[in-house]
């Protein structure tokens, strides 16, 4: 079989997704056993699981030879409620939301087709249109990371299918005004996916609101973050009833496992974790920024999200990485982010005590 | 927005795909208590999960706040090591074997293309193929379920992509002799994927020796059978290491939760469940077969799955199984399968208890 002949023929482009290093994987390369080792590189939730959801989930395993029901519909009513939204509205999906990027680009895009991509940012995106052909556009932020607007409108063409946005923004934790989503949504005739994978970490408000206003707007959820669940993969959209029949018809049914759909149910309500979790991003996003600023020259940036872009410039991102990685310390390195140039790593934000360590490490460092 | 203008032309083609019917839909419709409610309807493994399973998904939710290996790393060492192949010929992946076939079609297939589907089968590899746009050609089997191989040989085209075959099948119960498949793998310039879903039932060989012979040869396989892991959502394929390179760069990362990774990894030595679980159906399918044959003048198919293939002649299967549906029973109403014409029930061989059940409400249906 001339097999490289069956395939199409962009397969050949995409990308690799970069993911945050694995405990096991560093464990294994540097010799410390991996109880040792702290990860801050992929904006997991350093509390562990929301107890409520391990609960439900232990509960549901009982259960795990039988087929979930194929749309995840008592996730879907439970969304649904929680937003205040209908459940007609809600896609519920997995793995992560990953799969509701991947459902939109397999719905709309081909050949051809092109998105518009604000970099840097979330490099799934990228991925996901090149996955079915399209070309994307990418529109580099400002200095300090904010978007413009207008130039994201103008790179709107005949073949733009979506314009991919992000806020608060991954890696770089700012924000997008509520002015410039309304602009971008009122000026572009395509859809407008708004990754809100952080909001919940977030004190400005959520974009929902404006879903009863623009038919072309998708607004990303997932249960990775602030639930602590990443480890479950479940994401969910909030968007038209219209859009959300045509992702149902074309992802795959039973796409979320039963035990994670009974975790993201009672995740939804664990409001003391939700609130732990949320004390403990903000506290330390203080911690950190204070302890980098009054220890090191780099340059932190203002954050929305679980975790700060810093810029540690005069070295470079692999260089802080690596001192870290060989200290037991797993934060991100932002070259495999389109557009972040050779200085922005990203921590997540830990425990005062694992806050403490990337600190005592970054000062270290700055003493080579 | 016009949302319609932007949607692939091929989405309104793709038909919606039709599950069991769920104990939680079924209970609200008839008014019968869930406990009360038998499902044999989507070839679910009536003793529960694997138990060794379930011990290594509760232990593993404590991590469940952290991101599994993107790959599956560990489950797909495991499966090579339980099938003596090497990691690099295994793609484990989710949501369950759908998710192989639709990685698969997203690598191959393109407007224009063809697949090759000998019905009725499994309904999945229509909607996949449809989902990228490819046309499906479809090979109906002879009357005893029996492919035809030169039949299907001589329907690859230029533009074929891929064969679909399955064995034993879905619904029907049927396995594909070795010969047939190597004829099949021989003569065809494509991919052939054989599901082989249901072949740790079978007292038939696996074909993934053949593996090693043709390089267009990819088995199916799934945790939702034998290893009563439906609700966990786990497939894999064995195949070439390029063909897993692609799919591995093609399909999502983190695509089965690190709950379902332990629990799957656990499931594949659990050779008791297994021989458990192996044993129940081979009885079930006498106790089935005999039960039927005695008592209706319906025709009982040979089975080599964990599901029977019944023909209710004169009753349509609806007919059928709506009066064990008003019962309590969820069976399967063949309909959906493309090419099952309108009297063939598929019946998921069951706990002794609950075939006595089954055999009783058919008995009843021919006094009607």
């Amino acid at each position: 079989m001339d097999y490289k002949k069956l395939l199409n023929s962009h397969v050949e482009s995409i990308p690799p997704y970069v993911p945050g290093k694995s405990i096991q994987v560093t464990s294994a390369e540097i010799g410390i056993p991996p109880e040792n080792i702290i990860k801050l590189a992929s904006n997991e939730n350093p509390l562990g699981p929301s107890p409520a959801a391990i609960d439900a989930a232990k509960k549901s395993l009982a259960n795990s030879n039988m087929y979930p029901l194929a749309d995840a519909e008592n996730l879907r009513k439970a969304i649904a409620e929680n937003l205040s939204f209908s459940p007609e509205n809600i896609f519920a999906t997995g793995p992560g939301m990953d799969s509701l990027i991947d459902s939109l680009s397999k719905a709309v895009l081909s050949s051809g087709d092109e998105v518009v991509i604000s970099t840097p940012t979330f490099s799934f995106y990228e991925i996901s249109a090149k996955t079915y052909g399209a070309t994307p556009v990418f529109v580099q932020r400002k200095e300090n990371f904010d978007i413009d607007p207008d130039e994201i409108i103008n790179s709107v063409g005949e073949n733009t299918k979506i314009i991919f946005l992000c806020s608060p923004n991954n890696p770089t934790g700012n924000s997008i005004s509520e002015k410039d989503i309304r602009h971008i949504c009122k000026n572009s005739n395509c859809i407008v996916f708004l990754d809100e994978a952080y909001i919940e970490f977030s004190t400005k408000p959520s974009m929902v609101h404006l879903l009863k206003e623009f038919d072309n707007l998708i607004i990303g959820r997932t249960f990775s973050k602030v639930y602590g669940l990443a480890g479950l993969r479940i994401g969910y959209g909030i968007m038209s009833r219209e859009i959300v029949k045509d992702l149902l018809k074309i992802s795959l049914p039973f796409s979320i496992s039963s035990v994670s759909e009974s975790a993201a149910i009672a995740a939804l309500s664990d409001f003391e974790y939700i609130e732990k979790s949320k004390k403990l991003v903000h506290e330390g996003i203080k911690q950190l920024t204070d302890g980098i600023h009054n220890n090191t020259k780099f340059k932190v940036y203002p954050t929305d999200g679980n975790f700060i872009a810093v810029n540690v410039y005069p070295y470079t991102s692999k260089q802080v990485s690596e001192h870290l990685l060989n200290n037991g310390v797993i934060i991100r390195n932002c070259e495999s982010f389109r557009g972040s140039g050779r200085n922005l790593i990203r921590i997540t934000i830990g425990t005062e005590e694992m806050n403490k360590k990337v600190i005592k490490l970054l000062s270290n460092f700055k003493q080579f």
